[in-house]
C-alpha cells in the first residue's frame, strides 16, 4: 500500500491516487496532518474510488501497523542517511518479493517540501531512491509515486505486443521493384544506358526499407497508377 | 526531446518540465494550441530553466522537423491502432539506441483529455504504451512524462552497433510525403474527396518504413520526376 505522510497539496494527493489506480495499487493511507488537503482531494471531480476509500491515520506507526515491510522514498543527497538505501530497481525487486510472499508492505512518501522526516524514516526498514539528477533531485510527489509504482509493476508488465504485420516477401518486393522501375522509365528518371545501374539502385533501396507485405502492396499499387496518368491530366 | 502537443493545463506543463529536469532531459517543445497555458506555466514560481527555454511550435511537423525518430505515447485501449506499438521497456531501449547513435529523437505526449490525435500520430514512427490497468488506463500528463523519462534513464544507454546511415528527419519525410502526394494526385490515384484520407495513408506509410536520410532524398527525387513525365514519353 501507499502511505502519504503530510502531503499538503490536494492536487498532489489526487495525482498520487490516480497513479495508484493506473498501476493497480488500490490501498492508500494518509497520515493526516493537513486534514483539509485530504478532504479537498477526496471530493474532487473524478477522484478515483481508492481515494474515497483511503484510510486516515493519526501517525506513521498507525499507518504501517499491519505492514511487515515499510519502505521510505527519498531524494537522498542532502540528508545524512543512516538507513540502508537501495536504488529503485533492486528496491522494487525486494518489495515485489515481499508482496509475492503474501505479506503486506507499505511505501511511504513524505511531504512536498521536506520529504520524510527523520522520525518518519525511523519507522522504515530501508529507503529507496529514485535516480534523479543531483542538480535537481526533488521530484513532484505525484510523479514520484507514479515512477515507484511503475517500477513495481514493470517486470510484471504485459509482454511486447509483437509487430504482427508480416514482412514483405521477396516476390512482393520484386513486384514493387518492377512497378518502380517502370514508373521511373516512363518519367525519364532512368538515363539512357543507365538502366542496369538504376535497377540495382532500386533493388537496394527497397531492401533497405523494412516493408510489411501490406505496405509493399500499397506501394506497388501507387507506383502502377503513376505509370497510367490519365490523358486529361497529362496536359494539365 | 519532449514535445507536448496541445497541453491545456499549466500545472501539467510545469510538472512535465520538472520531471524532465529531474531526469536530465532539457529540451522541451510545445505545440502551441493554447498559448495561455504555456505562458502561465513558464512564468510560474520555480519553473525549471528548460521551461523558460522551451520552443513554441505551430504544429507537430515543425516540432519534429529535425528529429529522425518520432515516438508517440498512448494509453492505447480504445483507439484502433494501425501504428506499430511497443510497450515501454523495449520502446525505451529503441529510443536509447537511437539517441546513443547521436541522432535526435522526439517523444510526443498529447493533450490531457484526448491524448494524441490521429493526425499527430501520423507523424510518429511508432507508438509506446505505458502498462496501465485496463480499468483506468489514462494517465495524468506529468506522470506519464515522468514514467517514460524514468524508463529512458533506467538502464545505461546501449551503444548502437552497425547501422551507420543517418535516419531521415521529420523535415525530410515531409518533403518525400509532399512529392508522393503530388505524384499520386497527378496520376489520378487520389480519389476526389479522399484527399485527406490519402494524405493520412501516405504519412503513415512513410513512417512505418525505416528510411535513411539519403534514401528519403532518393525517393523524393524519383517521385518528383514522376510528376514531370516528359511530353514525348507521355504519348508513348
Amino acid at each position: 500500500m501507499v502511505v502519504l505522510v503530510g502531503a499538503r497539496n490536494p492536487l498532489n494527493i489526487g495525482a498520487a491516487a490516480r497513479a495508484m489506480s493506473n498501476f493497480g495499487f488500490l490501498q492508500l493511507r494518509i497520515v493526516n496532518r493537513y486534514q483539509l488537503a485530504f478532504r479537498e482531494a477526496r471530493s474532487a471531480v473524478g477522484a478515483p474510488r481508492l481515494l474515497r476509500d483511503a484510510l486516515e491515520c493519526a501517525d506513521v506507526p498507525e499507518a504501517v501497523a499491519d505492514c511487515s515491510l515499510v519502505v521510505g522514498t527519498t531524494a537522498a543527497g542532502s540528508r545524512r542517511i543512516e538507513h540502508p538505501l537501495h536504488s529503485i530497481e533492486p528496491g522494487a525487486q525486494r518489495i515485489r518479493s515481499h508482496i509475492a510472499s503474501g505479506a503486506p508492505a507499505a511505501l511511504l512518501f513524505g511531504s512536498e517540501k521536506r520529504g520524510l522526516s527523520n522520525a518518519d524514516i525511523g519507522h522504515c526498514h530501508w529507503l529507496m531512491r529514485i535516480p534523479t539528477r543531483e542538480e535537481h533531485s526533488s521530484m513532484n510527489l505525484g510523479q514520484a509515486v507514479a515512477v515507484c509504482l511503475y517500477e513495481l509493476i514493470r517486470t510484471e508488465a504485459a509482454p511486447e505486443t509483437a509487430d504482427t504485420a508480416a514482412p514483405a516477401t521477396g516476390a512482393e518486393l520484386t513486384r514493387m521493384e518492377r512497378a518502380l522501375l517502370e514508373a521511373l522509365r516512363l518519367s525519364g528518371y532512368t538515363k539512357p544506358g543507365a538502366q542496369a545501374a538504376t535497377e540495382e539502385k532500386a533493388r537496394k533501396l527497397l531492401r533497405r526499407m523494412t516493408l510489411s507485405s501490406e505496405d509493399a502492396e500499397t506501394w506497388t499499387g501507387m507506383l502502377a497508377k503513376m505509370q497510367l496518368r490519365p490523358r486529361k491530366d497529362r496536359r494539365a
